[in-house]
């Protein structure tokens, strides 16, 4: 993988945090690929399949959530061309000063307007490996 | 995306829930690409980065679980060769009976072994949609 795919990649990244720090839908939605295989999961969410459905999630979010910080660590470029996939650490402080880590996949495809974000997956980290029953 | 690359990814999502539900390590380490690369979350758990820890999660996890039986709903496949993406419910019974509803994302890319898991992500549907903090 060159640096400079790398480097764009984890520009799409970190632009997608920005759209979140900033509550701004507008950026949120030019960080995404607005289509049907778009999908997210916000922590302890179900699935949100599609951009509509996708958009509508952080919508929903954006105005019930007055400020917001991320601190991204841990970040993985992973790239299979016109595929890549990030995973990263998401250190998270709300309107209430609590701090959350949470863990998150993030995945982009190359198209005409450069990588878009396909899948958002974010998860609390709160307790040791299970299966989860 | 032609109905048999859709049916191979299907497959190898398949292959993966079997090896979970049968505790086999060996059925596990089939069904992963066993590189530097390969990414794991289970519900709650941090990342579990590189093969050799993805391995070893699974390792203590079968160790510790008695019986666990999985029910895939909602498959969702994505495929930009030589990378699939698949979402899905999972609704997963542990040996207390207990019925858990997790989401997963789960990432393959195609090699000279057919399709190779390189992330799962899974996490427990608990609440309505926030940013975790």
């Amino acid at each position: 993988m060159t640096d400079v795919i790398r480097r764009q990649v984890e520009e799409a990244n970190t632009a997608f945090y920005q759209a979140l720090e900033s509550l701004d839908l507008d950026a949120m939605a030019d960080v995404w690929e607005a289509s049907a295989r778009s999908a997210c999961v916000h922590p302890g969410s179900p699935w949100y399949l599609g951009w509509a459905e996708v958009r509508r999630g952080f919508e929903v979010i954006f105005e019930g959530t007055p400020y917001i910080e991320f601190e991204i660590a841990d970040v993985e470029v992973r790239v299979e061309d016109p595929t890549a996939w990030v995973t990263c650490v998401e250190r998270v402080t709300g309107p209430d000063g609590r701090v959350a880590e949470l863990v998150a996949t993030n995945a982009f495809v190359l198209g005409a307007d450069g990588w878009k974000m396909v899948l958002h997956h974010a998860s609390e980290v709160v307790r040791p490996a299970s299966l989860g029953a």
